[in-house]
Protein backbone atom coordinates (compact mmCIF):
# COMPACT_ATOMS: atom_id res chain seq x y z
CA UNK A 1 0.00 0.00 0.00
CA UNK A 2 1.61 3.05 -1.15
CA UNK A 3 0.56 6.71 -3.20
CA UNK A 4 -0.03 5.62 -6.58
CA UNK A 5 3.01 6.66 -8.14
CA UNK A 6 5.36 4.82 -5.84
CA UNK A 7 2.99 1.72 -6.67
CA UNK A 8 3.34 2.56 -10.67
CA UNK A 9 6.43 2.19 -10.41
CA UNK A 10 6.45 -1.19 -8.10
CA UNK A 11 3.86 -2.97 -10.84
CA UNK A 12 6.35 -2.44 -13.64
CA UNK A 13 8.64 -3.48 -11.63
CA UNK A 14 7.22 -6.48 -10.64
CA UNK A 15 7.46 -8.84 -14.17
CA UNK A 16 5.43 -11.99 -14.23
CA UNK A 17 9.19 -14.17 -13.43
CA UNK A 18 8.98 -12.81 -10.36
CA UNK A 19 5.48 -13.69 -9.21
CA UNK A 20 6.89 -17.17 -10.59
CA UNK A 21 9.91 -17.26 -8.11
CA UNK A 22 7.17 -16.00 -5.43
CA UNK A 23 6.32 -18.97 -4.33
CA UNK A 24 4.23 -19.63 -7.57
CA UNK A 25 1.80 -17.35 -5.64
CA UNK A 26 0.19 -16.40 -9.55
CA UNK A 27 -0.15 -19.84 -10.67
CA UNK A 28 -1.69 -21.46 -8.02
CA UNK A 29 -4.47 -18.71 -8.05
CA UNK A 30 -7.80 -20.35 -8.57
CA UNK A 31 -6.34 -24.16 -8.03
CA UNK A 32 -4.83 -23.85 -4.48
CA UNK A 33 -7.59 -21.83 -3.16
CA UNK A 34 -10.20 -24.38 -4.81
CA UNK A 35 -8.73 -27.57 -3.66
CA UNK A 36 -8.98 -25.68 0.01
CA UNK A 37 -11.92 -25.06 -0.31
CA UNK A 38 -13.09 -28.52 -0.92
CA UNK A 39 -11.49 -30.09 1.65
CA UNK A 40 -12.39 -27.05 3.98
CA UNK A 41 -16.37 -28.14 3.22
CA UNK A 42 -15.60 -31.22 3.55
CA UNK A 43 -15.14 -31.23 7.40
CA UNK A 44 -13.56 -27.71 9.61
CA UNK A 45 -12.46 -29.00 12.42
CA UNK A 46 -10.97 -26.28 14.90
CA UNK A 47 -10.38 -26.68 18.76
CA UNK A 48 -13.79 -27.93 19.88
CA UNK A 49 -15.93 -27.05 16.83
CA UNK A 50 -17.18 -29.48 13.98
CA UNK A 51 -18.30 -27.39 10.88
CA UNK A 52 -19.80 -29.29 8.34
CA UNK A 53 -21.70 -26.71 6.74
CA UNK A 54 -21.34 -23.05 6.45
CA UNK A 55 -23.88 -21.05 5.18
CA UNK A 56 -23.31 -17.39 4.55
CA UNK A 57 -26.58 -15.23 5.31
CA UNK A 58 -25.87 -12.20 3.44
CA UNK A 59 -26.88 -10.20 0.19
CA UNK A 60 -24.37 -8.57 -2.05
CA UNK A 61 -24.26 -5.42 -1.58
CA UNK A 62 -24.23 -3.19 -3.86
CA UNK A 63 -25.65 0.45 -5.59
CA UNK A 64 -28.70 -2.17 -7.15
CA UNK A 65 -29.29 -3.11 -3.46
CA UNK A 66 -33.11 -1.69 -2.86
CA UNK A 67 -32.79 0.89 0.36
CA UNK A 68 -35.92 2.21 2.42
CA UNK A 69 -37.12 5.28 1.29
CA UNK A 70 -35.52 7.14 3.88
CA UNK A 71 -32.21 6.72 2.45
CA UNK A 72 -30.48 6.43 -1.43
CA UNK A 73 -28.81 4.04 -2.48
CA UNK A 74 -25.08 3.17 -1.95
CA UNK A 75 -22.45 4.90 -4.15
CA UNK A 76 -19.04 3.21 -5.46
CA UNK A 77 -16.49 5.21 -7.02
CA UNK A 78 -13.17 3.70 -7.87
CA UNK A 79 -10.00 5.25 -6.43
CA UNK A 80 -7.14 3.49 -7.81
CA UNK A 81 -6.89 0.85 -10.73
CA UNK A 82 -4.03 -2.28 -10.89
CA UNK A 83 -3.85 -1.25 -14.62
CA UNK A 84 -2.74 2.51 -13.86
CA UNK A 85 -2.18 2.50 -10.20
CA UNK A 86 -0.94 -0.78 -9.57
CA UNK A 87 -3.80 -1.50 -7.17
CA UNK A 88 -7.45 -1.74 -6.84
CA UNK A 89 -9.75 0.25 -4.38
CA UNK A 90 -12.68 1.67 -4.34
CA UNK A 91 -14.78 4.88 -1.86
CA UNK A 92 -18.27 3.75 -0.73
CA UNK A 93 -21.17 6.68 0.16
CA UNK A 94 -23.72 4.65 2.09
CA UNK A 95 -26.46 4.91 4.87
CA UNK A 96 -25.98 2.89 7.69
CA UNK A 97 -29.19 0.70 6.88
CA UNK A 98 -28.38 -0.43 3.69
CA UNK A 99 -27.69 -4.47 2.43
CA UNK A 100 -28.01 -7.16 4.77
CA UNK A 101 -27.45 -4.55 8.21
CA UNK A 102 -27.30 -4.43 11.69
CA UNK A 103 -29.62 -2.44 13.59
CA UNK A 104 -28.19 -0.96 16.79
CA UNK A 105 -30.19 0.23 20.08
CA UNK A 106 -29.07 3.88 19.39
CA UNK A 107 -31.39 3.48 15.87
CA UNK A 108 -33.99 4.23 17.66
CA UNK A 109 -32.84 4.84 21.66
CA UNK A 110 -31.79 8.14 22.80
CA UNK A 111 -28.54 7.13 24.44
CA UNK A 112 -28.68 4.33 23.16
CA UNK A 113 -25.98 1.35 22.78
CA UNK A 114 -24.06 2.20 19.22
CA UNK A 115 -22.96 -0.72 17.09
CA UNK A 116 -19.49 -0.76 18.43
CA UNK A 117 -20.88 -0.78 21.93
CA UNK A 118 -22.15 -4.21 21.96
CA UNK A 119 -20.85 -7.18 24.07
CA UNK A 120 -18.48 -9.61 21.06
CA UNK A 121 -20.18 -12.30 23.32
CA UNK A 122 -23.78 -11.26 21.65
CA UNK A 123 -22.54 -11.60 17.80
CA UNK A 124 -22.40 -15.25 18.20
CA UNK A 125 -25.54 -17.08 18.57
CA UNK A 126 -27.71 -20.11 18.52
CA UNK A 127 -30.39 -19.54 15.71
CA UNK A 128 -33.87 -20.26 15.82
CA UNK A 129 -35.87 -19.82 12.56
CA UNK A 130 -39.57 -19.15 12.44
CA UNK A 131 -40.78 -20.13 8.99
CA UNK A 132 -43.70 -17.97 8.36
CA UNK A 133 -43.19 -18.74 3.96
CA UNK A 134 -46.39 -20.17 3.39
CA UNK A 135 -48.25 -16.99 5.43
CA UNK A 136 -46.17 -14.50 3.86
CA UNK A 137 -46.79 -15.58 0.58
CA UNK A 138 -50.83 -15.30 1.22
CA UNK A 139 -50.54 -12.00 2.93
CA UNK A 140 -47.62 -9.75 2.71
CA UNK A 141 -48.50 -8.25 5.89
CA UNK A 142 -48.65 -11.14 8.24
CA UNK A 143 -46.70 -10.75 11.53
CA UNK A 144 -44.93 -13.14 13.41
CA UNK A 145 -46.80 -13.40 16.64
CA UNK A 146 -46.79 -14.78 20.32
CA UNK A 147 -48.66 -17.94 18.84
CA UNK A 148 -46.15 -18.61 16.01
CA UNK A 149 -43.23 -18.87 18.89
CA UNK A 150 -45.06 -20.87 21.31
CA UNK A 151 -45.83 -23.48 18.51
CA UNK A 152 -42.19 -23.14 17.65
CA UNK A 153 -41.28 -24.18 20.92
CA UNK A 154 -43.76 -26.76 21.14
CA UNK A 155 -41.87 -28.52 18.22
CA UNK A 156 -38.21 -27.55 18.90
CA UNK A 157 -38.14 -27.05 22.43
CA UNK A 158 -37.45 -23.72 24.81
CA UNK A 159 -35.14 -21.15 22.83
CA UNK A 160 -32.04 -21.31 24.05
CA UNK A 161 -30.62 -18.63 26.31
CA UNK A 162 -28.35 -16.62 24.08
CA UNK A 163 -31.02 -16.97 20.80
CA UNK A 164 -30.89 -15.23 17.82
CA UNK A 165 -34.50 -15.22 16.68
CA UNK A 166 -34.94 -15.37 13.08
CA UNK A 167 -38.13 -14.58 11.02
CA UNK A 168 -38.04 -16.43 7.34
CA UNK A 169 -40.54 -15.22 5.27
CA UNK A 170 -38.86 -16.27 1.70
CA UNK A 171 -39.06 -12.32 1.10
CA UNK A 172 -35.05 -12.68 0.30
CA UNK A 173 -36.05 -14.03 -3.60
CA UNK A 174 -37.11 -10.51 -4.36
CA UNK A 175 -34.30 -8.73 -3.32
CA UNK A 176 -33.51 -8.22 -7.14
CA UNK A 177 -36.34 -6.18 -7.61
CA UNK A 178 -36.57 -3.14 -5.33
CA UNK A 179 -40.59 -3.01 -6.36
CA UNK A 180 -40.77 -6.26 -5.47
CA UNK A 181 -38.84 -5.93 -2.58
CA UNK A 182 -40.43 -2.80 -0.82
CA UNK A 183 -43.92 -3.98 -1.69
CA UNK A 184 -45.31 -0.74 -1.87
CA UNK A 185 -49.21 0.34 -2.51
CA UNK A 186 -50.68 2.87 -4.65
CA UNK A 187 -50.47 5.03 -1.51
CA UNK A 188 -46.97 4.01 -0.52
CA UNK A 189 -47.52 2.24 2.26
CA UNK A 190 -45.13 -0.76 2.08
CA UNK A 191 -46.19 -4.63 2.60
CA UNK A 192 -43.58 -7.24 4.00
CA UNK A 193 -43.81 -9.58 7.03
CA UNK A 194 -42.31 -8.65 10.41
CA UNK A 195 -42.30 -9.08 14.15
CA UNK A 196 -45.34 -8.15 15.50
CA UNK A 197 -45.06 -6.13 18.67
CA UNK A 198 -46.21 -8.72 21.27
CA UNK A 199 -43.56 -10.86 19.90
CA UNK A 200 -40.88 -8.86 20.43
CA UNK A 201 -41.96 -7.41 23.54
CA UNK A 202 -42.48 -11.53 24.73
CA UNK A 203 -39.10 -11.82 23.37
CA UNK A 204 -37.18 -9.31 25.14
CA UNK A 205 -39.18 -9.89 28.61
CA UNK A 206 -39.85 -13.82 29.10
CA UNK A 207 -36.71 -15.02 26.77
CA UNK A 208 -33.21 -14.35 26.96
CA UNK A 209 -32.45 -13.25 23.91
CA UNK A 210 -29.56 -11.54 21.93
CA UNK A 211 -30.99 -10.16 18.91
CA UNK A 212 -33.77 -10.66 16.06
CA UNK A 213 -33.62 -10.93 12.47
CA UNK A 214 -35.69 -10.72 9.30
CA UNK A 215 -35.25 -11.07 5.75
CA UNK A 216 -37.63 -8.34 4.84
CA UNK A 217 -36.45 -4.20 5.09
CA UNK A 218 -37.54 -3.82 8.14
CA UNK A 219 -38.30 -5.44 12.08
CA UNK A 220 -41.52 -4.34 12.30
CA UNK A 221 -44.32 -4.94 9.20
CA UNK A 222 -44.11 -2.63 6.14
CA UNK A 223 -47.38 -1.08 6.70
CA UNK A 224 -46.88 -0.49 10.27
CA UNK A 225 -47.30 2.96 11.18
CA UNK A 226 -45.17 2.66 14.38
CA UNK A 227 -42.19 0.90 15.25
CA UNK A 228 -43.02 -1.08 18.66
CA UNK A 229 -41.39 -3.98 17.31
CA UNK A 230 -37.87 -1.92 16.88
CA UNK A 231 -38.56 0.05 20.09
CA UNK A 232 -39.20 -3.27 22.15
CA UNK A 233 -36.25 -5.19 20.65
CA UNK A 234 -33.92 -1.97 20.61
CA UNK A 235 -34.68 -0.05 23.79
CA UNK A 236 -33.92 -3.51 25.47
CA UNK A 237 -30.13 -3.42 24.55
CA UNK A 238 -30.12 -5.79 21.97
CA UNK A 239 -29.65 -5.84 18.10
CA UNK A 240 -31.33 -6.42 14.92
CA UNK A 241 -30.70 -8.10 11.71
CA UNK A 242 -32.58 -6.98 8.62
CA UNK A 243 -32.29 -8.01 4.71
CA UNK A 244 -31.13 -11.32 5.78
CA UNK A 245 -30.47 -13.88 3.11
CA UNK A 246 -30.84 -17.55 2.47
CA UNK A 247 -32.68 -18.35 6.12
CA UNK A 248 -34.33 -21.13 4.14
CA UNK A 249 -31.13 -23.19 3.92
CA UNK A 250 -30.77 -23.20 7.91
CA UNK A 251 -32.24 -25.49 10.15
CA UNK A 252 -34.96 -24.38 12.53
CA UNK A 253 -32.75 -24.93 15.50
CA UNK A 254 -29.10 -25.96 15.82
CA UNK A 255 -27.08 -23.59 13.90
CA UNK A 256 -25.20 -21.01 15.49
CA UNK A 257 -24.75 -17.41 13.86
CA UNK A 258 -21.66 -14.72 13.24
CA UNK A 259 -22.85 -11.83 13.21
CA UNK A 260 -20.10 -9.48 11.15
CA UNK A 261 -21.69 -6.27 12.80
CA UNK A 262 -19.72 -2.91 12.12
CA UNK A 263 -17.65 -1.73 14.52
CA UNK A 264 -17.88 2.21 13.04
CA UNK A 265 -17.94 4.51 16.45
CA UNK A 266 -21.16 5.56 17.48
CA UNK A 267 -22.85 4.23 14.51
CA UNK A 268 -26.48 3.24 14.65
CA UNK A 269 -25.99 -0.21 12.68
CA UNK A 270 -24.43 -0.91 9.72
CA UNK A 271 -24.14 -3.39 6.69
CA UNK A 272 -22.76 -6.68 8.60
CA UNK A 273 -21.73 -9.89 7.42
CA UNK A 274 -23.78 -12.89 9.05
CA UNK A 275 -22.91 -16.26 8.45
CA UNK A 276 -24.18 -19.25 10.41
CA UNK A 277 -22.64 -22.76 11.24
CA UNK A 278 -23.68 -26.20 12.23
CA UNK A 279 -22.56 -29.53 12.20
CA UNK B 1 -37.97 2.80 9.12
CA UNK B 2 -40.13 5.71 7.01
CA UNK B 3 -39.64 9.03 6.23
CA UNK B 4 -38.72 11.36 8.85
CA UNK B 5 -42.07 13.05 8.70
CA UNK B 6 -43.99 9.84 9.50
CA UNK B 7 -41.38 9.05 11.73
CA UNK B 8 -41.57 12.11 13.83
CA UNK B 9 -45.58 11.62 14.14
CA UNK B 10 -44.73 8.10 15.69
CA UNK B 11 -41.93 9.10 18.01
CA UNK B 12 -44.44 11.72 19.57
CA UNK B 13 -47.30 9.02 19.68
CA UNK B 14 -44.81 6.17 21.11
CA UNK B 15 -45.44 7.59 24.88
CA UNK B 16 -43.72 6.15 27.84
CA UNK B 17 -45.92 4.12 28.81
CA UNK B 18 -46.71 2.03 25.33
CA UNK B 19 -43.29 1.67 25.82
CA UNK B 20 -44.01 0.01 29.65
CA UNK B 21 -46.54 -1.57 28.05
CA UNK B 22 -44.32 -3.53 25.46
CA UNK B 23 -42.77 -5.78 27.36
CA UNK B 24 -41.05 -3.15 29.24
CA UNK B 25 -38.37 -3.03 26.70
CA UNK B 26 -37.15 0.55 28.17
CA UNK B 27 -37.37 -0.24 31.42
CA UNK B 28 -35.16 -3.50 31.00
CA UNK B 29 -32.80 -1.67 28.98
CA UNK B 30 -29.23 -2.24 30.53
CA UNK B 31 -30.12 -4.69 33.12
CA UNK B 32 -31.20 -7.66 31.22
CA UNK B 33 -28.84 -7.67 28.37
CA UNK B 34 -26.23 -7.07 31.64
CA UNK B 35 -27.21 -10.47 33.09
CA UNK B 36 -28.08 -12.07 29.37
CA UNK B 37 -24.32 -11.25 28.91
CA UNK B 38 -22.93 -12.12 32.15
CA UNK B 39 -24.16 -15.52 32.05
CA UNK B 40 -23.12 -15.98 27.74
CA UNK B 41 -19.34 -14.65 29.21
CA UNK B 42 -19.60 -17.91 31.68
CA UNK B 43 -20.34 -20.62 28.73
CA UNK B 44 -21.61 -20.43 25.46
CA UNK B 45 -23.01 -23.56 24.09
CA UNK B 46 -24.26 -24.38 20.74
CA UNK B 47 -24.66 -27.40 18.77
CA UNK B 48 -21.04 -28.50 19.43
CA UNK B 49 -19.48 -25.75 20.16
CA UNK B 50 -18.09 -24.82 23.37
CA UNK B 51 -16.73 -21.24 23.99
CA UNK B 52 -15.18 -20.04 26.91
CA UNK B 53 -13.49 -16.92 25.20
CA UNK B 54 -14.97 -14.47 22.47
CA UNK B 55 -12.02 -11.96 21.34
CA UNK B 56 -12.59 -8.43 19.28
CA UNK B 57 -9.83 -8.30 17.16
CA UNK B 58 -11.74 -5.42 15.77
CA UNK B 59 -9.89 -1.79 16.50
CA UNK B 60 -13.52 0.81 16.41
CA UNK B 61 -13.48 2.46 13.44
CA UNK B 62 -13.61 6.54 13.12
CA UNK B 63 -12.54 9.58 11.55
CA UNK B 64 -9.81 9.38 13.66
CA UNK B 65 -8.15 5.91 12.69
CA UNK B 66 -5.03 6.42 11.12
CA UNK B 67 -5.58 5.26 6.84
CA UNK B 68 -2.34 4.51 4.58
CA UNK B 69 -1.23 7.74 2.80
CA UNK B 70 -2.77 6.94 -0.25
CA UNK B 71 -6.71 7.42 1.11
CA UNK B 72 -8.43 9.83 3.23
CA UNK B 73 -10.08 9.29 6.71
CA UNK B 74 -13.61 8.07 6.99
CA UNK B 75 -16.17 10.89 6.92
CA UNK B 76 -19.55 10.73 8.82
CA UNK B 77 -22.27 12.54 8.45
CA UNK B 78 -25.63 12.09 10.31
CA UNK B 79 -29.01 11.62 8.42
CA UNK B 80 -31.29 11.23 10.88
CA UNK B 81 -31.77 12.47 14.76
CA UNK B 82 -33.67 10.31 17.44
CA UNK B 83 -35.02 14.15 19.00
CA UNK B 84 -35.72 15.54 15.43
CA UNK B 85 -36.65 12.41 13.26
CA UNK B 86 -37.56 9.57 15.63
CA UNK B 87 -34.38 7.80 14.71
CA UNK B 88 -30.88 8.17 14.21
CA UNK B 89 -28.55 7.13 11.32
CA UNK B 90 -25.62 8.43 9.60
CA UNK B 91 -24.25 8.18 6.10
CA UNK B 92 -20.63 7.15 5.80
CA UNK B 93 -18.09 7.71 3.42
CA UNK B 94 -15.21 5.51 3.11
CA UNK B 95 -12.10 3.97 1.30
CA UNK B 96 -12.44 0.24 1.43
CA UNK B 97 -8.85 -0.07 3.04
CA UNK B 98 -9.84 1.98 6.37
CA UNK B 99 -9.54 0.56 9.68
CA UNK B 100 -9.74 -3.40 10.85
CA UNK B 101 -10.38 -4.14 7.07
CA UNK B 102 -9.94 -7.58 4.32
CA UNK B 103 -7.68 -7.02 1.33
CA UNK B 104 -8.97 -9.21 -1.25
CA UNK B 105 -7.37 -11.01 -4.23
CA UNK B 106 -8.74 -8.29 -6.48
CA UNK B 107 -6.78 -5.49 -4.57
CA UNK B 108 -3.66 -6.25 -6.27
CA UNK B 109 -4.50 -9.10 -9.06
CA UNK B 110 -6.50 -7.95 -12.22
CA UNK B 111 -9.52 -10.09 -12.45
CA UNK B 112 -9.01 -11.14 -8.70
CA UNK B 113 -11.79 -12.29 -6.60
CA UNK B 114 -13.33 -9.41 -4.91
CA UNK B 115 -14.39 -9.14 -0.95
CA UNK B 116 -17.96 -11.10 -1.97
CA UNK B 117 -16.68 -13.38 -3.88
CA UNK B 118 -14.44 -15.02 -1.24
CA UNK B 119 -16.04 -18.53 -0.06
CA UNK B 120 -18.02 -18.60 3.30
CA UNK B 121 -15.85 -21.57 4.22
CA UNK B 122 -12.63 -19.49 4.01
CA UNK B 123 -13.69 -16.50 6.46
CA UNK B 124 -14.22 -19.63 9.45
CA UNK B 125 -10.32 -20.41 10.58
CA UNK B 126 -8.21 -21.97 13.04
CA UNK B 127 -5.90 -19.25 14.13
CA UNK B 128 -1.75 -19.35 14.12
CA UNK B 129 -0.47 -16.46 16.15
CA UNK B 130 3.16 -15.41 15.64
CA UNK B 131 4.71 -13.15 18.91
CA UNK B 132 7.18 -10.77 16.69
CA UNK B 133 6.62 -8.04 19.39
CA UNK B 134 10.08 -8.17 20.69
CA UNK B 135 12.04 -7.81 17.84
CA UNK B 136 9.35 -5.14 16.80
CA UNK B 137 9.85 -3.04 19.28
CA UNK B 138 13.91 -3.50 18.90
CA UNK B 139 13.53 -2.82 14.83
CA UNK B 140 10.09 -2.06 13.58
CA UNK B 141 11.21 -2.95 10.13
CA UNK B 142 11.33 -6.70 11.17
CA UNK B 143 9.99 -8.88 9.02
CA UNK B 144 8.09 -12.46 10.19
CA UNK B 145 10.42 -14.92 7.69
CA UNK B 146 10.14 -18.35 7.06
CA UNK B 147 12.52 -19.17 10.14
CA UNK B 148 10.06 -17.45 12.44
CA UNK B 149 6.97 -19.87 10.56
CA UNK B 150 9.63 -23.07 10.72
CA UNK B 151 10.02 -21.97 14.74
CA UNK B 152 6.38 -21.47 15.70
CA UNK B 153 5.98 -25.22 14.33
CA UNK B 154 8.60 -26.38 15.81
CA UNK B 155 7.02 -25.47 19.46
CA UNK B 156 2.86 -25.69 18.15
CA UNK B 157 3.10 -28.23 15.70
CA UNK B 158 2.48 -28.10 11.96
CA UNK B 159 -0.06 -24.97 10.54
CA UNK B 160 -3.30 -26.85 10.56
CA UNK B 161 -4.94 -26.78 7.39
CA UNK B 162 -7.41 -24.08 6.47
CA UNK B 163 -5.29 -21.65 9.12
CA UNK B 164 -4.74 -18.00 9.04
CA UNK B 165 -1.62 -17.04 10.07
CA UNK B 166 -1.51 -13.79 11.98
CA UNK B 167 1.58 -11.47 13.33
CA UNK B 168 1.46 -10.10 16.49
CA UNK B 169 4.30 -7.06 16.83
CA UNK B 170 2.01 -4.99 18.86
CA UNK B 171 1.57 -2.33 17.06
CA UNK B 172 -2.48 -2.24 17.73
CA UNK B 173 -1.30 -0.44 21.04
CA UNK B 174 -0.63 2.89 19.06
CA UNK B 175 -3.76 2.94 16.67
CA UNK B 176 -4.57 5.82 18.60
CA UNK B 177 -1.62 8.34 16.90
CA UNK B 178 -1.55 8.24 13.43
CA UNK B 179 2.22 9.19 13.71
CA UNK B 180 3.06 6.27 15.86
CA UNK B 181 0.94 3.96 14.14
CA UNK B 182 2.28 5.09 10.26
CA UNK B 183 5.79 5.68 11.71
CA UNK B 184 7.16 8.01 8.59
CA UNK B 185 10.41 8.84 8.81
CA UNK B 186 12.04 12.52 7.48
CA UNK B 187 11.95 10.93 3.60
CA UNK B 188 8.18 9.37 3.98
CA UNK B 189 9.35 5.75 4.89
CA UNK B 190 7.44 4.13 6.74
CA UNK B 191 8.48 1.58 9.55
CA UNK B 192 6.40 -0.98 10.71
CA UNK B 193 6.70 -4.81 10.63
CA UNK B 194 5.26 -7.30 8.03
CA UNK B 195 5.22 -10.48 6.32
CA UNK B 196 8.44 -10.93 4.36
CA UNK B 197 7.66 -11.94 0.63
CA UNK B 198 9.43 -15.56 1.50
CA UNK B 199 7.60 -16.18 4.19
CA UNK B 200 4.14 -15.53 2.38
CA UNK B 201 5.21 -17.33 -0.85
CA UNK B 202 6.12 -19.89 1.83
CA UNK B 203 2.46 -19.90 3.67
CA UNK B 204 0.70 -20.12 -0.03
CA UNK B 205 2.71 -22.87 -1.48
CA UNK B 206 3.80 -24.96 1.44
CA UNK B 207 1.09 -25.05 3.69
CA UNK B 208 -2.58 -24.87 3.01
CA UNK B 209 -4.08 -21.62 4.55
CA UNK B 210 -6.51 -19.72 4.08
CA UNK B 211 -5.25 -16.33 5.13
CA UNK B 212 -3.01 -14.12 6.54
CA UNK B 213 -3.07 -11.06 9.17
CA UNK B 214 -1.14 -8.15 10.55
CA UNK B 215 -2.21 -5.45 13.13
CA UNK B 216 -0.16 -3.35 11.16
CA UNK B 217 -1.36 -1.16 8.74
CA UNK B 218 -0.05 -3.44 5.63
CA UNK B 219 1.05 -6.98 5.21
CA UNK B 220 4.28 -5.39 3.98
CA UNK B 221 6.82 -3.88 6.20
CA UNK B 222 6.18 -0.75 5.68
CA UNK B 223 9.33 0.11 4.07
CA UNK B 224 9.14 -2.44 1.83
CA UNK B 225 9.49 -0.27 -2.28
CA UNK B 226 7.80 -3.32 -3.62
CA UNK B 227 4.27 -5.39 -2.43
CA UNK B 228 5.48 -8.85 -3.02
CA UNK B 229 4.02 -10.44 0.39
CA UNK B 230 0.46 -8.80 -0.90
CA UNK B 231 1.20 -9.89 -4.22
CA UNK B 232 2.23 -13.56 -3.36
CA UNK B 233 -0.95 -13.71 -0.70
CA UNK B 234 -3.43 -12.47 -3.08
CA UNK B 235 -2.15 -13.69 -5.46
CA UNK B 236 -3.22 -17.22 -4.25
CA UNK B 237 -6.51 -15.96 -3.96
CA UNK B 238 -6.27 -15.85 -0.58
CA UNK B 239 -7.32 -12.95 1.68
CA UNK B 240 -5.56 -10.36 3.71
CA UNK B 241 -6.42 -8.46 7.07
CA UNK B 242 -4.70 -5.55 8.51
CA UNK B 243 -5.12 -3.49 11.34
CA UNK B 244 -6.06 -6.04 13.71
CA UNK B 245 -6.28 -5.37 17.25
CA UNK B 246 -5.74 -7.64 20.17
CA UNK B 247 -3.59 -10.24 18.65
CA UNK B 248 -1.85 -10.84 21.96
CA UNK B 249 -4.97 -11.93 24.09
CA UNK B 250 -5.12 -15.15 21.71
CA UNK B 251 -3.42 -17.93 22.36
CA UNK B 252 -0.73 -18.93 19.87
CA UNK B 253 -3.02 -21.71 18.71
CA UNK B 254 -6.54 -23.68 19.28
CA UNK B 255 -8.68 -20.34 18.68
CA UNK B 256 -10.77 -19.86 15.84
CA UNK B 257 -11.54 -16.55 13.87
CA UNK B 258 -14.65 -15.56 12.28
CA UNK B 259 -13.83 -12.99 9.50
CA UNK B 260 -17.08 -10.63 8.82
CA UNK B 261 -15.85 -9.68 5.77
CA UNK B 262 -17.48 -7.21 3.56
CA UNK B 263 -20.24 -8.70 0.88
CA UNK B 264 -19.76 -5.36 -1.11
CA UNK B 265 -19.94 -6.37 -4.91
CA UNK B 266 -16.92 -5.76 -6.63
CA UNK B 267 -14.80 -4.52 -3.98
CA UNK B 268 -11.11 -4.76 -3.32
CA UNK B 269 -12.05 -5.38 0.28
CA UNK B 270 -13.19 -3.40 3.49
CA UNK B 271 -13.55 -2.52 6.77
CA UNK B 272 -14.08 -6.20 8.39
CA UNK B 273 -15.28 -7.34 12.12
CA UNK B 274 -13.20 -10.41 13.41
CA UNK B 275 -13.94 -12.10 16.18
CA UNK B 276 -11.81 -15.01 17.77
CA UNK B 277 -13.70 -17.99 19.78
CA UNK B 278 -11.81 -20.67 21.81
CA UNK B 279 -12.45 -22.50 24.77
Amino acid sequence: MCPPGVLRHVHQALSRRDLFKLGAGAALAGAFPAATRAQAARTLRFANLRVAHVQDLTHPLSPRFPVFPAYEPMRVTKLFDVEADGFFANRWDLAEHTGTHLDAPAHFIANGVAADGLEPESLLAPVAVIDLRERAAADPDTALGVDDLTAWEAEHGPLPDGAAVFLYSGWDARAGDARAFLNADAEGTLHFPGFSPEAAAFLVSERRIVGVGVDTPSLDIGAATRFDAHVAVLGAGLWGLENLANLGRLPPLGATVFVGAPAVAGASGGPARVLAVWS
